[in-house]
């Protein structure tokens, strides 16, 4: 069984790094071959761009989608691009980890999904969600944010943090993951602290232990819950008798503004 | 009275770059000065990281707000990041022009917010929100999705675009913006058509008169709601007799998982 991590924080020694540390460590003692992508580490550019491309099908014009699937086609995949797309194929687990930055996965993050997850390659309107390539694999995502856990929780100032990442998430699914319920770790670099408690354990001692704890049990993490293809009809709308599985997804309008 | 653009978009001669031009021509045409930032033709780095601080508060470690603060304090925030800022805290009315990528903004723009909201000179804890540095002035989004209109309603396969992209504005909201009602583009480049409809007008006409009228309406336009800072208690949670005004602060806590 393989792993791959990607860490996305810009300071090696930050709780983050730290974070990616106990899972390669965690993951290889429970016997799986792990890569990581230091991000950072790597310099990995995010910018979808022309850029990238020496090949084009439209050198007049850059559409980021075309390109993705002329090249992927060609075999022109950027190299950058085409070393991730291995890593993400050949992983059983992906583990992500990265601290939420503005409500969102920090640029170098997103950007590593805009251009890694390639047209033609990763997905194309054949292979997704159901039929994702992906399927069958597992992703969880270890995220760290500033703000208090009161203040991140589902009556809290900054929004609940589990419907601020579902965007975040939801990208996995598409290309075919089993989305298991994240960790999510508050009060980061800021209330949760390093000072030892009664029992010797800071915040943080507890944050790595429930971390490691998480990753040796996989198989008995809550899958979050979608919908399948067959909930939606021809229009891709969500049938009249279908559940929806997701907070974006209603039989209703919400009232926004 | 003073305007400023933000496109994040890969080629200059897209549909979103045509929407900026237009955006330009209609805030001139009525009155303002404008200001443009195209994040791809300035080769903005979206990477948020030490490379950027030539003067650090702690350079064994790269702490992104401890560094942001340091250095909005001693003036050294980086020039690239000081351009944008002025242009942000200059404009009266803030145009963001993107297209949806996974859900989310491309990292270009992601990474923009990363590194112009700058901890110490954008926003402080006393300087958020209500308390916000660009309270009374205005944002809007113009956003362009693949996706038709029918797979991002409510009840569509790909979410509602509307919740999706709130995590996107609450950002705007935090630093004090008046976030308008967003205007949402869908199917540009699939679905949508250059082709003329019996009237002479193609589906990318209406979307660009549509945009056009949206802005020269500004003052007439939906503010989407958020919570005042007085709805949440000395944690940071929503008083019991506070209704919530965003579709991320609830009373209850959602099933998600």
């Amino acid at each position: 069984m393989k792993a791959h991590i990607v860490l996305a924080h810009p300071e090696r020694k930050s709780f983050n790094g730290r974070l990616a540390d106990i899972s390669k460590a965690t993951l290889s003692a429970n016997g799986f071959e792990v890569t990581v992508s230091d991000l950072y580490g790597m310099d990995f550019d995010p910018r979808e761009s022309e850029r990238h491309y020496n090949e084009r099908s439209d050198d007049t014009v850059f559409h980021a989608q075309t390109e993705q699937r002329f090249n992927a086609n060609n075999g022109t995949t950027p190299a950058d691009v085409n070393a991730e797309v291995d890593k993400l194929l050949k992983a059983d687990v992906l583990v992500v980890h990265f601290p939420l930055w503005w409500f969102g996965a920090p640029a170098i993050l997103k950007g590593w999904m805009d251009r890694v997850f390639v047209y033609g390659k990763v997905y194309k309107s054949q292979m997704r969600y159901d039929t994702g390539i992906c399927r069958g694999k597992k992703m969880i995502a270890c995220i760290t944010a500033g703000a208090s856990a009161d203040s991140c929780s589902f009556d809290g100032r900054e929004g609940d943090t589990r419907l601020v990442i579902w965007p975040l998430l939801f990208p996995f699914r598409y290309i075919g993951f089993d989305v298991l319920e994240p960790v999510i770790l508050h009060g980061i670099g800021g209330v949760a602290s390093i000072e030892a408690h009664e029992d010797g354990m800071s915040d943080l001692d507890r944050y790595e232990a429930n971390w490691k704890a998480a990753l040796s049990d996989l198989e008995k993490r809550t899958v979050v819950p979608f919908n399948a293809d067959s909930d939606f009809d021809e229009n891709k709308r969500l049938r009249p008798a279908s559940p929806s599985h997701s907070p974006f997804i209603s039989h209703q309008r919400a009232k926004l503004w």
